[in-house]
């Protein structure tokens, strides 16, 4: 059920886009289902058109999906739309495992040397 | 071997951290081991001034942390520094399914009404 985001959506668009706290909030508010743009400017306290304006940013990158219907616009979450910035860190944390292993490694190899030495 | 994020580190900081091209080039590089602030500079074509201006803000954060040993500062990436953003997208994730999983019953029930009204 999981979208996969649109190819090419790059790491630093997600993180400038979830760095504006206006646009983490509306993601925020959208994980719990999805809603009308005038609903999600009320708590937010900012004008319609500045909502859009996030909206567009989130869209782009493959967060958020909108829809109109006769003349509501309803806005979804795109979960999919996590999976590069997901795998991102994967990877971050994969190479400093790699890195922690080979660390090990030397340090195993360092003592039977000191065994052999004595 | 995974720390803990110092504790009220707030998911914001650390997008806000990631989302400056120069700092998340600064975790990637850390990602394959602990490195001289001389050599983060090297690739990054900045100013050590401006490296260490980032590590600031990558340490206030705790995805980073530094040590000087004599007159040599060595950076290391903190792993566990990525555990609040993790934490934040898997709740996004969670909220979602449920989410989902409210409109699998709705259907369910509606068929199931469709069902006996027959």
């Amino acid at each position: 059920m999981t979208a996969t985001p649109p190819p090419g959506i790059s790491v630093d668009r997600i993180l400038r886009a979830l760095a504006d706290p206006s646009r983490k909030a509306i993601v925020e508010r959208l994980s719990r289902g999805p809603t009308s743009v005038s609903s999600l400017a009320t708590p937010l306290d900012i004008t319609l058109t500045a909502v859009a304006q996030h909206l567009q940013v989130l869209e782009e990158c493959g967060l958020v999906r909108t829809e109109k219907v006769g003349r509501v616009r309803t806005c979804s979450l795109e979960i999919g739309g996590f999976l590069p910035l997901e795998q991102w860190i994967r990877d971050r944390r994969s190479l400093w495992e790699i890195r922690l292993d080979q660390l090990g490694d030397f340090f195993t190899e360092d003592d039977s040397f000191t065994e052999d030495d004595r």
